[in-house]
C-alpha cells in the first residue's frame, strides 16, 4: 500500500516560516518548540500514515494567544495546525507543508458547569474523561466516549462520537456553541446555550466536523446528561456476525432507547480476552447497556433477550455490579490496543463505515468474507446501533503483496458503504486518509465544500492538505 | 411601530425581471403567473410585516425544473423566492426586489418511505400533515409539528420545531440529507441515509435554517420514529406563570422524557376555550404528553406529578382517550388563532424568544409583567420544555401610541432573551423581522455569516434582504 499516497503535499513557505518561527520564540519563550522529537511527536497521531512535522509547537494558554499566533501566521500565510492529544486516526495533525502546531493541551480549564442547565463551557483542551471526572458530582455526565481519552477540542472537530451515540448523538448533537478563531485570526462565538434557536447560519455545525481546516476551535459549550438512575448491560454471543447484526437491526427498529449496543467479532473477542483479561466465548458478541429508571432498563433488557432469543443469539450474561461493567467497558474502548496486539509490529489501519441500519448485516458480512479470501487479519468493532463498524486491519508493510490487498481491501469497503447510502467515515473524519472517497461520496457537494474553504481561509493556511483540496 | 422599517429594500433590476418573465412564461405556460393576486398572495405570509410581492410566480415540479429556474435569475441577476405553504411568520417570502417566487407546493411527493431504517425521503412541497398521513400504517410517524400544516421543504428552511422538540429535537436534528439547488442552478445532495458521518461539512446543516438564502431545497431525506406504544398526557393548572415554569424546569432537570410540555397563559387559555370549545380553568396551564411504554408513560406521569404538587399545581386532569388528546393539542396547534380571536381587526405580531431553562420563569415573568404595565393584549404560549416561547401581541395599527408601545415591549423582549444567554429566534427564523437582532446575539460570527452568503450566492439572488445584508 502507497501510505504516503494518501498525504496531498503542500509547498513551503519557508521564508513565511522562518519569520513565524523567531516571532513566536520571542514572544512565547519556552513555550515554543522547535526540537525535531516535539514536532514528530505533534506530527504523529494514531495513524497509519507517515509523519509529516510541523516544523514549531506552541503552547497556547488562551483563545487570545491563539488568535495571536494565527494573526501571525495569516500575515506570513504559514499553515497553522491545531493538536489536541494526537488521537485522531487519519493524518489530521500531520504538517504537509509545515508550519506551526498550535498545541491546545494546556488550555485544559472547564469554565462553567450549568448543572441547572445540562450545560458547560470548555477549553478545547479538556479531555473527555477530565470532564466527566469533574462533574461527576453534579449528577451529570457526558456521554461522547471515542475509544481514546481525546481532548473536546480534537473531538469537536472530527464530529467524533462512540458508543453511546446510539442513544445521546454525536458531537454534531451535544455541542451547543464555540468559540473559534478564524482564519484572520478574528475571535468569534457560535451558537448559544438556548436549547434551540433559527437565528441565522448554523455556524456552531459548520465548525463541529470542520477539523481545523476553517479555524481553530478554543472553547466548546456542550450539553451535559443526567447521570441514569440505573443502568443494566452485559453480552450476548451469536453463532455469527449476521445473526448479531439481525439482532441490532431489530432492536433499533423496535425503538428500544439502548445506550450501547456493540458489536465484536470472532477475532476482536480474542483479542479483547487477551489484552483484557476477560473470559468470553470467542464467537462474535454484542455488548449492550440500557440507561433508565430500574423498571425502565429492566423492561428493555428483557425485550432485548426476546429479540436476541429470536435471533439465534445464546445466553445474555449480566453484569450486575458497576465494577464488572468498568471491566467490560474498558475492554470495548481498549479493542484498538488489543486488535494492535494480535500481531505485535504490524502496522494497524483503521477503518470506520457507517451505513443505514437495514444493510448493516449485508455489509458487515461481506466484509468478513472479503478479509476471509483476502487472507488478512483484520477484527471487526462497531458501533452497529448506528450502523457504525470498523475493521483494524494489521499490516506486515514489508509484504508487499499483504500491503495490496489490505489497500484493495480497505478501498473495496469504503466504496461498498458508500454505494450502499452509507459513508466512508463515521465518526473518525476525514483527514488525510479519507479524502479520495469524499468526491464519490459527496458529488458536487464537495464543490460547495470547496467554496466554504476558500471563503474562511482564502490563503488556505488552516491545517492545509486536509478535507478539500484548494 | 414602523412596521416597513423592518424591512430591507432590494434594488429592483427591472430589465432582468423582464427578460426573466419572458422566458418563463414561454417555457412554463399555466405554471407561470404574474396577475397581482397570486403575486401578492405569494408575498403574503402569516405575518405583520407589509406585504411585497414577487413579479412572478412558477409552480415548479422537479428538482431540474428549479435548477432551470434558477440558472435564468442567475443569467440575468434577478432574485428567486421559494415558496411552500406561505405559513412563514417573518416575512421570508416577501420579495424586497421583485423577482420570482418559486411555489414548491406541487412537488409534493413522497419519494421513499425506508420503514427498515426509520427514513423518508420527500419533496420540499409534501406538508407536515400529509407525510404522516401517509406513513400511518408503517407504525411510524414524524414529530415536528409546528402550528400551522407547513411544509417539509419551509420547515427544513426555517429550522421549525414545534411541541414535540423537547424529546425528538428540532428539524436540525432529523433532517438527514437534502436535494439543493445552489445559486448557480446546480443541483447538489448534502448528507445521506447513514446515521451519522464525520465526512467532510456539514452542509445538511448549513442549509437548515439558511431560509433560502443559499439556495432552494427542492427534496429531504427525514428520520423517522415509531410510533410509541403508550400515549398518556393531559393539563395541569398552576396559581402563576412562574410555579408553571418552576414545574417544567424540574421536570427537564429530572430526565423525565417528557414529549411535549406546553405553557398556556391565563390569556391564551380564555382564547383556547372560546375557539375551541375547551372548558379549561383560566389560569396559566401546561400541557402535557408522555410517549413509552404503558408502564414507562405511567411512570413518567407519577413523577411529573408529584414534582407539580410541589410547584403549587392543582390536579393534574388525564385525557386517557385519543379523541380527547387529539382536541387539547389541535387546541394547541390553533393557539395562533384563538388569539388573534380575542381582538378581531388587530394585527397579530409574534415572538419567539428562547432562554436557557433556568432563566426561563424569570424571562416569563418579566414578560408578563411588562405587558401588564404597557397595557398590551398579548397571550403567551411556549414549547417551554426548550426554554422557548411566544407572545402574540395583538396590536391596532390604528393606535400610534399602542403601536409603539407593543414595538418596544418586543424589542425589549428580544433583548432580553439574548442577555439571558438565550436567542430571539427559537423556531420561527429570521426572515426580515429579526434581522436587527442578529449583531446583538451573533457579535462579528455575523459576518462570517455574511462571507459564507456572498460565497455561496456572489449576486445575492437568493432570498435577498434575508438573514443577512451583503
Amino acid at each position: 500500500m502507497s501510505l504516503a499516497a494518501m498525504q496531498v503535499q503542500v509547498k513551503r513557505n519557508e521564508d513565511g516560516i522562518a519569520a513565524v518561527k523567531a516571532a513566536l520564540a520571542a514572544g512565547f519563550g519556552e513555550r515554543c518548540l522547535t526540537s525535531a522529537a516535539v514536532c514528530e511527536q505533534h506530527g504523529h497521531t494514531t495513524t497509519w500514515l507517515p509523519n509529516q512535522a510541523p516544523d514549531v509547537v506552541v503552547f497556547a494558554q488562551t483563545t487570545e494567544e491563539v488568535a495571536e499566533i494565527v494573526r501571525l501566521c495569516a500575515q506570513h500565510k504559514v499553515p497553522v495546525i491545531p493538536f489536541g492529544t494526537g488521537s485522531s486516526l487519519e493524518g489530521h495533525v500531520n504538517a504537509p507543508g509545515g508550519g506551526v502546531s498550535i498545541d491546545l493541551s494546556r488550555m485544559n480549564s472547564i469554565l462553567e458547569v450549568n448543572a441547572e442547565d445540562l450545560d458547560c463551557v470548555v477549553q478545547a483542551g479538556v479531555t473527555r474523561s477530565q470532564l466527566n471526572a469533574y462533574i461527576r458530582d453534579t449528577g451529570l455526565f457526558f456521554p461522547i466516549d471515542p475509544g481514546a481519552d481525546a481532548s473536546i477540542g480534537g473531538m469537536t472537530a472530527t464530529r467524533a462520537s462512540g458508543t453511546n451515540a446510539v442513544r445521546y448523538g454525536t458531537m454534531k448533537d451535544v455541542v451547543l456553541g464555540l468559540t473559534v478563531v478564524t482564519a484572520d485570526g478574528r475571535i468569534i462565538r457560535t451558537g448559544g446555550r438556548a436549547r434551540k434557536s433559527s437565528a441565522g447560519y448554523d455556524l456552531t455545525r459548520l465548525f463541529v466536523g470542520s477539523e481545523g481546516t476553517l479555524g481553530v476551535i478554543t472553547e466548546i459549550t456542550l450539553r451535559l446528561f443526567g447521570q441514569p438512575e440505573a443502568i443494566s448491560g452485559g453480552v450476548c454471543p451469536f453463532p455469527d456476525v449476521e445473526s448479531a447484526c439481525n439482532a441490532v437491526i431489530m432492536t433499533i427498529q423496535s425503538g428500544i432507547p439502548v445506550a450501547r449496543i456493540e458489536l465484536l467479532d470472532k477475532m476482536q473477542v480474542r483479542a479483547c480476552n487477551a489484552y483484557s483479561k476477560l473470559d468470553l466465548e470467542e464467537t462474535p458478541t454484542l455488548f449492550l447497556e440500557f440507561h433508565g429508571t430500574a423498571s425502565g432498563v429492566k423492561e428493555q433488557a428483557e425485550l432485548f433477550e426476546a429479540i436476541a432469543a429470536d435471533c439465534g443469539g445464546g445466553t445474555f450474561r449480566w453484569s450486575a455490579q458497576a465494577e464488572e461493567r468498568t471491566k467490560l467497558w474498558t475492554a470495548r474502548h481498549n479493542a484498538y490496543f488489543a486488535a494492535q496486539g494480535l500481531r505485535p509490529g504490524s502496522k494497524a489501519v483503521s477503518t470506520d463505515v457507517c451505513v443505514p441500519i437495514s444493510r448493516l448485516a449485508e455489509c458487515v458480512a461481506e466484509t468478513v468474507a472479503d478479509i476471509e479470501r483476502r487472507g488478512l487479519l483484520a477484527p471487526i468493532v462497531g458501533h452497529v446501533g448506528d450502523g457504525n463498524f470498523h475493521t483494524l486491519v494489521l499490516v506486515d508493510v514489508n509484504d508487499p503483496k499483504e500491503l495490496a490487498e489490505s489497500e484493495a481491501f480497505i478501498e473495496q469497503m469504503n466504496w461498498r458503504a458508500i454505494e450502499m447510502g452509507g459513508t466512508c467515515t463515521g465518526e473518525h473524519g476525514v483527514g488525510q486518509g479519507k479524502m479520495k472517497y469524499l468526491k464519490k461520496e459527496h458529488g458536487d457537494a464537495l464543490d460547495v465544500m470547496r467554496t466554504l474553504k476558500i471563503a474562511l481561509d482564502p490563503d488556505n493556511i488552516m491545517n492545509p492538505g486536509k478535507i478539500v483540496l484548494v
